[in-house]
């Protein structure tokens, strides 16, 4: 049972201070005046429903339980394609049925996926090309009110996620390397990869792993980045529990060009 | 009689992020801490007052009655032009007299002007640079604290738009054609038009209509972008109910340079 | 005594929309949900501690009593820098000792200042690398709650900001002339210095001052922007109360340069 705490996230590609972000808060305080709702970010880039699945995470890690999430990069709007509600961690995930849950249903369980098709739910507004306002946040905004979720819709009772998208998500271990790859870069261009700690096993020193990508390398993983110089790269976990590759006061996207996709892993030196 | 709902709307060419928009706000709390303060846009092109005056248009048609809307778009800052509030389709709207509220007032009547000259409820700091927050964020939220509008100044009683602008704003029909203009471009690059969803004849088949501008031109106009491959232009009617050029999952602003002014129109083919 | 006005404000170099905002609302909003959290910007250039030392001033001026201010621009963060607390014109600023404190300690009174060291009052989740959410936050919103300052940690008893910095900071009059220099440009382009209104003498005739920058000059302190032709230089006091040298209608940072650290005069002609 989903009970709801009365913030809403949003998760877009409107890209940023975009009134598209205005018209879907107005239709969500229209009909929840009271709801808290929080930008998580609108500059995901347009149609890149992968990142959006990355951020996804990092968000329903840092919201508290009964959240509701409304994630829109929908480059279906208007199609056939089903607008789902997925309970998740403890919170409420709203967005297309376009691969936006891939992530977080490989990590967390998933305990309902209901498909938001109750019109009498849906906002005032109706177009064919903006279902984050007409139909998503006044959903989200009912979910706060506390209208139960069976009653916005359709019960599915299938997977979220298939085992085949799920088995290529995450970084996998082999022997003495841990295979991964770039999956974004934050505001400060430290690149953000799909290694997360616990993959890392408790016996292998830090100092002496290696993170390798193409024909770049960096030795040694820190706890922060003070620890090298300015300039230098870094590898460390980040404040999201995974691990990425930094340059001190810089950017490592842009001095490298690590890009969402490209492969990177870790050594266990002379192991 | 103008209701308030309590919630501000800015909108303004103070560009994403700056501390001037967080000078508003506080200079709003100050007076009103209960209000609910909405962006729409802080992306306005510095100075554009036209593209503002469409803006405007869009977050009247998406804000609730009741709704406070200050429009800070101003070159004139400092001189004597006037600071008005007018009072439109059920909201009231705050902004210096410099032809931003054009568009709205040739849309939709018109119930009150009021120049807001009455220094009681200026804000407590002063300068000759920045009216938008010594004096129109904190009318806004007197307004929102229930100070009655003819309060807060003069009541002027003349068209707030003369009918020689008027004739200019919108799209006009000429037998088989429409003839328009694109005036912005959304956050995606889709470019919107002048041509509003009932400029266009019911009797006319969609599927049969063209859209030209310079030498460009796309046939049909479709629901959503879904009905045209990627890559593709797209012709609709946007989620604010005027005719959008698209480039499906791309950016048509960049593909055609098509920009606020140049001239857009629909041709009814085999008519 | 410091009495909590219920609002936090947030200056960063997270930049504009990262999730790193987001992560640091929620930490704060989980302790105090009913707190007001203002962006006052999150554009500071990364790791550019001076900027954000003179936009604190900014936003010190413009927020009210009670306010609690949280600065993370924090390149040291998980090395020995402390993470102070300081009540400094009736607010409290809350920010890494990295100079971050310099500008608003010369200015204003320092009141108190705690080293924020009671982990007690930490966030629920730890990190090397993101001290803003993880410790910043949660103590910005303790003291919305109304936990006393003292109760954070250690008072500390000496000097926020030497008596060395101090004097590098502000203009300098030197007979006829005040030497000052860049300190940012604003969302407009507009160059602020560290020219205070009442660094001029009030016997000095505005009409009859020059502003000089390297090879450029502009005759004349104006009081607003309509003052002058578009596309010239116009040398005003600006809304934060500090000379500006601007362009009408265009950036006087693109047009000649300016950056923070240029040198700045006034100098007063037939003196």
């Amino acid at each position: 049972m989903f009970i709801p705490g009365g913030i809403i996230a949003l998760t877009t590609d409107f890209q940023t201070d975009s009134f598209y972000v205005a018209e879907m808060k107005v239709a969500a305080h229209q009909i929840a005046r009271e709801a808290l709702i929080v930008d998580v970010t609108h500059a995901i880039a347009p149609q890149d429903v992968k990142q959006a699945s990355w951020i996804l995470l990092r968000a329903l890690e840092a919201f508290p339980e009964g959240t509701v999430h409304v994630c829109v990069v929908d480059p279906g709007v208007g199609t056939d394609r089903k607008i789902l509600a997925a309970i998740i961690h403890g919170q409420a995930v709203i967005g297309p049925d376009n691969g936006l849950f891939d992530v977080i249903a490989s990590r967390y369980h998933v305990a309902a996926i209901i498909e938001l098709n109750n019109e009498v739910y849906f906002g005032p507004r109706r177009s064919h090309t903006f279902h984050g306002r007409d139909i998503m946040a006044p959903m989200a905004a009912h979910l706060v009110r506390g209208i139960p979720l069976e009653s916005l819709g359709d019960s599915l009772h299938r997977p979220l996620v298939t085992q085949e998208t799920k088995a290529k998500i995450f970084a996998k271990r082999q022997e003495n390397e841990i295979h991964g790859q770039f999956i974004y870069a934050d505001s400060f261009g430290n690149c953000v990869t799909n290694i997360f700690e616990d993959d890392i096993p408790d016996d292998w020193d830090r100092r002496r792993l290696r993170v390798e990508s193409g024909s770049h390398a960096v030795d040694g993983i820190v706890s922060t980045y003070g620890e090298r110089e300015v300039g230098a790269s870094a590898a460390l976990v980040g404040s999201s529990g995974q691990l990425e590759w930094a340059v001190v006061q810089g950017s490592a996207a842009q001095k490298y060009g690590f890009e969402a996709g490209i492969a990177v892993k870790i050594v266990r030196e002379n192991a």
